[in-house]
């Protein structure tokens, strides 16, 4: 039978969806005719005011409905101390652990040969200016311990290397709480490398 | 952290699509907020137009497009025989399975005490109507095998009995592919009781 085309229409938006297949959003798309006329609108306008109302820190990089970001704009932060991460998800992880209290700087990209996606991509100017104009005593590198993670992670640190003290980066090693036998050769090699004196 | 506004927003209303849950939701949300604009604003006018271009067949209470829905359009189909079902879901089932040719008649609902839905809530004006205007010859009603299914079938069935030359409902038995002994008593019971001769 031939498919209503509001239908189909939808579906291919619905689709774009992580981890929504094409029978997801054909059940998805149908359900939704069934939702109230005042649910679709507010659907429909919540995803229209999305990117209207976040944009991107101009200082960090960062997420932010407002001027600044909320990092940004708490001045009890840790200023000495600045974390590079290559995406604002990389920050709500570490906000959400709560453990580390310095400022952040975002890539929103990661160097990858394979993707096609250079230095150009970065967001490394606003990172070269900030250094310039504030000095921080410790710069962490917090991209991903893939390939694309350590290849972002060299080329930032040589680029930024003569503007701070110490250039650090994240720690290798065991996943708290999980098993010694289940974890991979180069992080168990990782792991004892990075061993530290109890 | 505090979320962003526009994110929370949208999240609600990507968690009322069926089985996205909380933490689905979140990672949709966030996923949108990497995608193009252009995309978002398909996205969102799919959803806005939806139900401005599919409405309900005057006729039979499927879902159409145009003035009149694909079957009461189509003159080829067994004019004497009315299938009623529950929702345009189970038209689109029966229509996928190409076995029957006649019409339908959608209820849009079902009689459900726990609910709270009763009679008012199906569409029964404009099936009595039709069955005033043009006489069937067969009434199949096909709803669902449940207690709610069960219940409107036998309301409908009374208040039609004397418009019609011959009222069924659908067959019960084993489903095809199915095993013997992964059936439950029930269907096993109304197999032998609808059992025919070879």
């Amino acid at each position: 039978m031939e498919k209503l085309k509001a239908l189909i229409r939808l579906e291919e938006s619905l689709a774009k969806l992580p981890s929504v297949g094409r029978r997801s959003a054909e059940r998805m798309a149908y359900a939704m005719l069934n939702m109230e006329d005042d649910d679709l609108v507010e659907f429909s306008d919540a995803i229209k005011n999305l990117k209207q109302s976040i944009h991107i820190c101009p200082i960090c990089g960062f997420l932010t409905e407002g001027e600044k970001c909320v990092i940004c704009d708490d001045s009890e932060r840790d200023q000495d101390t600045l974390m590079i991460v290559s995406f604002p998800k990389d920050v709500i992880a570490f906000e959400n652990a709560e453990y580390y209290r310095g400022l952040y700087h975002v890539l929103n990209g990661v160097i990858s040969l394979s993707k096609g996606n250079g230095v150009d991509d970065l967001n490394i100017t606003s990172l070269l200016k900030r250094l310039d104009e504030h000095h921080f005593k410790e710069v962490i590198i917090a991209t991903n311990p893939t390939i694309e993670g350590e290849t972002t992670a060299l080329y930032i640190a040589k680029l930024i290397e003569d503007k701070v003290d110490v250039v650090t980066r994240l720690a290798y090693g065991l996943q708290m709480g999980g098993n010694l036998d289940y974890t991979d050769a180069l992080t168990l090699s990782k792991a004892v490398e990075g061993r530290r004196k109890l």
